[in-house]
């Protein structure tokens, strides 16, 4: 017998009516013989209206609480989603994350997974039961206090959730049918892939397309789950094409370039005239990761007189903390003065086919010079590359990209 | 060092700002070296929208999961409260009810309290934190599924854990400033009392007083728990007088009568002309039982053929379902009619100082045929009477009781 893991965010479940939408899907899995256990997200709004109450209580809200309120969005759904099934003749039960148990670290608020316990859950399916499953949330075993994984973090909780219990696939159910070579909204020629390979979706997720979130990617690749992406707007009785995340060899016809990934969120920042000595770079980026802020892109000019001009972004969220914390150390780095942008973007092209094509990049660089976009950096691994840009050039950038990769649709 | 159980109820914590101000009124019996437990409820109409998700997914939902739904309301009102306490610098730390654990029996959607572990909440307190418990949840050891008490569950939760953790007193902070006399809204001359005996009070909530639930006066009357119901809309540092419930013993000046009560939630039936015979009452009575069908007054009047007229009450809630009932099992019992009556009401004073006064009740029925009120129905017990009269005079024979016995404020 299959055994299925579904997952429905909060858009599918935004209003009773809704969820009873799901219960259909469900149960479409259901008659064809599988096992089903379903991943849940909170209500479309109910996490924003919890955190602004947290907020609202206390500026800096003790994590720990944080927990306990926001995970509540995923236990009503769970419940919800279980008396809709019922309500079809589906045998089902809800799961919260301290019952099944889906135990995690004591990071409160982006707690990672540590191990699940799906006995419970694969004696239900002895007894014909679907598992309703609240995602987002765990427990933390030693302290006994509620945890959850920070935004998104249902993704993951479905992809371990398969892994735990071996199901031969994750449904990712979602308002988008698919992943798209590039966001449809910028490029109206994108298309829907039907397949894409673990590694490149992990570049994909990480680089600015938001259809998954990242590390449910991270835990699909490492425990090989075959996660497929599609919609939950479709008929249930009748529903449509998605696109399978899975394993490189399960790609028949591979491309040099599969899509074409871009992000806003970035912003950068340059400190001249920085002595060119050994250890300088880790005076300007040990403190910087103490402080919690991820650098991405790194450039170096060293110039005639023996200083260099040193670039960096960072994410934009965390651009004036960095900027600050820079200013404090700027004499223990040894910098003649610092400069600071926000209205960049990264724009990125990301393929497997990349590791034996030669030149794959070059051809960007060309590409993109003779339509006037000016390059601040560039970053390269074997299966991506990126380039930063201003902004302003992002659409252009990324249509020409997609063009010249033979992206676009007929 | 003093301990004490503090309970607010959904309006108290209607939203954040509500919440700050419980938050004001912990502190101060904190500053005042007292360890505290603080018992809370969902946030006024949380509760009611859970109820009614759960109704649209399933007209006939599944208890258990209706009270994995319904508990989250006061596990937000937890969190964010031990938050807001955190925040005026008070060590705080929210407690769900598996997490104690609150045990109870497997009655979901109306279990009752079998146990609490306070040894948690004590170790808390040792440490300076107030322990912030979600009301009306508990959890089915057996199980582990969530188990909530029922309605108003949250003062039983409050009175159980007072008992529990062998707390000095249960403060119960609620919209009104303590029990009256009777209802104000009926009686502006009624009195808030300072003190009631546990006995009055069990008896005056279940004739229809609703400042309180039932089951929790039962829980603070066996256990001997001093309870205090006060104003939560005080100044929290300088809050008012309250209405204590304690021990017969610590009253020191009681009254004959010291409350009235009434509800209107009854209703009538009246079998006529059923035959006289051994057996007919439990023909009649067990029926009812086994559906679930409380039985109140009775009333039993012989004919001269030897044939009976039986009148009793039930809930109104409960009328619908009686009269089909007995319409169906009529040729079992053996009566020539029925008829029944909904607006009708039951009117009871209470009073420990009956059981040493004769005649308190007949100076009632007096009073009550002087002014025209006809008695459809008497019961008495040892410390209190009700009678059965015409929904209509229901004001004038509470006020025409509350002046007979005195309790009319000077």
């Amino acid at each position: 017998m299959s055994r299925l893991v579904m997952k429905f965010g909060g858009t599918s479940v935004a209003n009773v009516e809704r969820i009873r939408n799901v219960a259909r899907h469900v149960k479409r899995e259901v008659d064809a013989g599988r096992e089903v256990a379903v991943v849940v997200s909170a209500m479309s709004g109910k996490t924003n209206e919890l955190v602004g109450w947290c907020k609202e209580a206390a500026p800096l809200y003790d994590q720990k609480e944080y927990d306990a309120v926001v995970a509540s969005g995923e236990q009503v759904t769970a419940g919800l989603l279980a008396i809709a099934l019922q309500e079809i003749g589906v045998p089902a039960r809800s799961w919260l994350g301290w019952q099944a148990p889906i135990c995690t670290n004591d990071t409160h608020g982006s707690a990672r997974i540590e191990s699940i316990d799906g006995a419970g859950i694969i004696d239900g399916f002895s007894r014909g039961e679907v598992a309703v499953v609240a995602g987002f949330q765990g427990v933390h075993k030693e302290s006994g206090r509620i945890t959850t994984l920070g935004r998104g973090g249902s993704d993951t909780s479905a992809v371990a959730l398969a892994a735990a219990i071996h199901a031969d696939r994750c449904d990712i159910y979602t308002d988008v049918d698919g992943v798209y070579t590039t966001d449809p909204r910028v490029v109206p020629k994108a298309r829907r892939m039907d397949r894409v390979a673990f590694e490149e979706m992990l570049e994909m997720a990480s680089l600015g397309a938001k259809v998954l979130q990242v590390r449910s990617v991270e835990v699909a690749m490492v425990h090989k789950v075959p996660t497929y992406v599609r919609s939950s707007f479709d008929d249930p009785a009748n529903p449509g094409e998605g696109t399978l995340i899975c394993n490189e060899e399960d790609i028949v016809e591979a491309q040099v370039v599969t899509g074409i990934a871009f992000s806003r969120d970035e912003a950068q920042i340059t400190l001249r005239r920085v002595a060119d000595k050994p250890g300088v770079a880790a005076a300007v980026f040990m403190p910087l990761a103490e402080a919690g802020i991820n650098v991405d892109m790194i450039v170096q000019v060293v110039s005639e007189d023996g200083n260099t001009d040193m670039t960096f972004t960072v994410g934009s969220a965390d651009y004036e903390r960095a900027y600050a914390l820079l200013e404090k150390i700027k004499d223990d780095i040894g910098f003649a003065s610092m400069a600071g942008a926000k209205d960049v973007a990264k724009v990125s092209a990301i393929g497997i086919g990349m590791r034996s094509h030669a030149g794959v990049a070059a051809r960007a660089f060309r590409a993109l010079s003779e339509r006037g976009v000016n390059i601040r950096a560039i970053t390269t691994s074997e299966i991506k590359f990126s380039v930063l840009i201003d902004e302003a050039y992002t659409e252009l950038a990324v249509r020409t990209l997609h063009s010249l990769y033979g992206l676009d649709a007929a």
